[in-house]
């Protein structure tokens, strides 16, 4: 293969220690993009990464946005007539919560078996390093890298993406413009197995609040009298879905849903994916979801109904005999193509408006939504990324989709008009949104070999 | 009339100020008996108590249990010819959660445009210390009481009274031998017009539990693959009730109820509830409840079931991605006549095995249970006090029910058998279990006369 990059490799061997503890302080911010309470700890994650980018040699800018800033670096010595990777990511994390079920706490991230525990450990900041990683050891080793690279990194992921939406709207065709996106946000296939995403879920979240009396009553005097929050909010959300067929009972919810095709159905099937082993892993009784799907078929590629949380009255120990005066819920839906969060939002407030009891006054606000997308994983771009990855995990790359959602794909597919390639080092069980998140350090280094490779790739095409 | 007080009154009405002061000291000790980490003010609430019984001149005894204490007190001096009045109340309150809407911290008992503010200042401190206010003012004006008098305080009323329960079942009848039971733990009709209750509601207080996968998972990653288990329980508690007609739909659950009799249906129709006006105090577009039955009938006299508290997933501002491990609430049913909690608990159980979905663990655990309880409000000591509470406030008392519930009263009726006359001071709007919980320091003042004149009334028989 003409394609050497042993010279980086071994720099990256040497410096594995150094880009561990470098990683490390990244994850010590608490950057959780969602609460207004962190504003200033995401401000200083982006003011961080800007300091390794400019440190690697890159030209850095901090881009002002109405939500957390935008980090954009480049380096455009390769010349026009050399191709150009736009490598997305974000520094953003979701919220730690619940805080007691960590073994230690979120932000202080702990090296256990060769993986590091925090939050954003893989869900992005560690993905996100293993770029930053990659291009800094090959600047470092060569003074160049073989293709120009720019890096947007964004710090509202977990929280809308609304500032780089629009930032990809209106400057993104003359300042983003690229040969492809190279994007490492989603998981390998297994260990040791990669592959290349080319389907992500679009999100319709919303949080939906039932208000009852103007304060808590007594549930004996009152109750019976005057409607529950806490009753009317379970039969809400129970209206949605039902629990035989796990079917989604919003009219027309189903309507732009595009069925698999029976070529992906079969691809799927191939993979030979062990929904016993899923099971016994989870320690569920049962896995459950859309009659007639397989799991692979149901968590990559049908819509779903989730909770995400429950509000309502007395939490704590024992019994309080209270009639809340209030209730609320978070709950989101996995769309796919060709959905849009606009439709099901209307579609969802009219549900919740015809099934609300009369007792009570009902809110429901959409707090965040995600275009499905699919993606072309193939081409010239594609296989040299997975060509890559087989290099360098001695393995060949798989094709996969994903239940996850990453909002800005669409919109890079859209107004870029390039081929997205979503490179992910993660793995299904490293914990993303969850207590204990880690990130395999294996995967981290390799992840950072296959983004040199991949570049090193691109340059000798 | 025969029964002058005015002794007796003179002296309570110099001693206002001192027994507001005294009642806020009672109040400021946050006896929380459902919270196990409270459990040490509890016992300090138990202390203060018998304190004062002891300074008011009766023979205190400090009764352990396998809980919190029971206070005991007597003053036995008017000889085995007299009769005997046996004064319940409680010395424990509910927790004041929901905490940010407290106008003030909950254990800062304020004065408010003449009612005290904080949490048990009428359920039940505010209304056990009248009785304490009027023994004392009348040992200290006579010397001695026109009846024997012994006190049973409990400090777990608000969290299952199961030691009262034993002890009542084990040393009641000896211990507690008397002609008749006095409870000040309910409402007068409205404001000015006293009541004497006839019936209680019973109580069967579950929390469910609902596990899913071993630990918290991206929604997107496994979301439509394994069960939501908010989604599981927004199903089990949306399953207890036919929203559309207010019926609740655990089999069986109507079987021992007693129906409403004619000439009570024609009573609480005579009361002249204005249901309009709840409806605009509570600010709510529209009551609820069971079809067929007027608000009175409802929270007064039919089974119900209400949420008093849900958890689940992130609560927290924005939106977080996460499919939760686990999810929580606590129901409780309200019963009348001829339900019991062990045939409901039982009836529930079996409910939920049926409606849970397979994938995941759903636990049911009993927290909390009370037996409904009708009590007779005809005869010459049920007169008495109806006659007493008429000459202190100058209207007819009125016999009502009430949907709360007071676990003891059932029991003192079967161990005893004797009258049981719940005589309440409180008002419906007093915001009991509450933010806020106030109680009318008129009522307080008033309610004191009322057990003097009663007491008097009885000696005077």
């Amino acid at each position: 293969m003409s394609v050497g990059s042993e010279d980086v490799f071994a720099r990256l061997e040497r410096g594995r220690d150094r880009a561990v503890a470098e990683l490390c302080e990244f994850l010590r911010i608490p950057s959780i993009s969602t609460d207004p309470d962190y504003a200033a700890e995401v401000e200083r994650a982006a003011d961080w990464l800007l300091g390794r980018l400019a440190a690697a040699g890159l030209a850095t800018e901090k881009i002002a946005t109405e939500g957390h800033p935008l980090v954009y670096a480049e380096w455009t010595g390769a010349g026009p007539e050399r191709p150009t990777v736009l490598i997305y990511g974000h520094y953003d994390v979701q919220p730690p919560d619940p805080l007691d079920e960590w073994r230690n706490p979120p932000f202080e991230p702990t090296i256990e078996e060769g993986r590091v525990v925090a939050r954003g450990a893989t869900d992005d900041k560690g993905q996100s390093y293993a770029h930053v990683t990659a291009l800094a050891a090959m600047l470092a080793e060569r003074g160049e890298l073989p293709v120009n690279v720019k890096l947007l990194i964004e710090g509202e992921e977990e929280s809308g993406g609304e500032s780089i939406e629009r930032f990809v709207r209106e400057d993104g065709a003359s300042k983003l413009a690229c040969d492809c996106v190279l994007v490492s946000d989603t998981s390998m296939w297994a260990p040791g197995v990669p592959a290349l995403t080319y389907g992500l879920k679009g999100l319709a979240y919303f949080e939906i609040r039932v208000q009852g009396p103007n304060r808590d009553l007594h549930s004996g005097v009152f109750g019976g009298g005057v409607e529950n929050p806490g009753n009317a909010l379970a039969g809400i959300v129970a209206s949605l879905r039902d629990p035989a067929t796990g079917r989604i009972l919003v009219d027309g919810f189903y309507d732009d849903v595009r069925p698999l095709a029976d070529w992906e159905r079969a691809e799927f099937a191939a993979l030979g994916w062990d929904e016993e082993e899923v099971r016994r892993d989870l320690a569920v009784p049962a896995l459950a979801g859309e009659q007639g799907y397989s799991y692979v078929e149901r968590t990559w590629a049908r819509p779903t109904c989730d909770v995400n949380g429950l509000w309502c009255g007395y939490q704590g120990k024992g019994a309080k005999t209270v009639l809340p005066a209030a209730a609320g819920c978070k709950v989101s839906f996995r769309l796919v193509a060709d959905q849009t969060p606009a439709k099901i939002a209307e579609l969802v407030r009219a549900h919740v408006a015809r099934v609300a009891p009369p007792g009570v006054k009902v809110t429901v606000e959409a707090l965040h939504g995600a275009e499905a997308v699919t993606v072309d994983a193939t081409g010239p771009i594609a296989e040299a990324a997975l060509a890559a990855m087989a290099d360098v995990w001695g393995q060949k790359a798989l094709r996969i989709r994903t239940g996850g959602s990453i909002p800005i794909v669409g919109t890079f597919a859209d107004v870029l008009a390039v081929p997205v390639l979503l490179m992910g080092f993660g793995l299904e069980d490293d914990g993303l949104h969850s207590p204990n998140e880690k990130f395999d350090l294996v995967n981290f280094h390799d992840g950072a070999r296959a983004v040199v490779r991949f570049l090193d790739r691109l340059g000798a095409a």
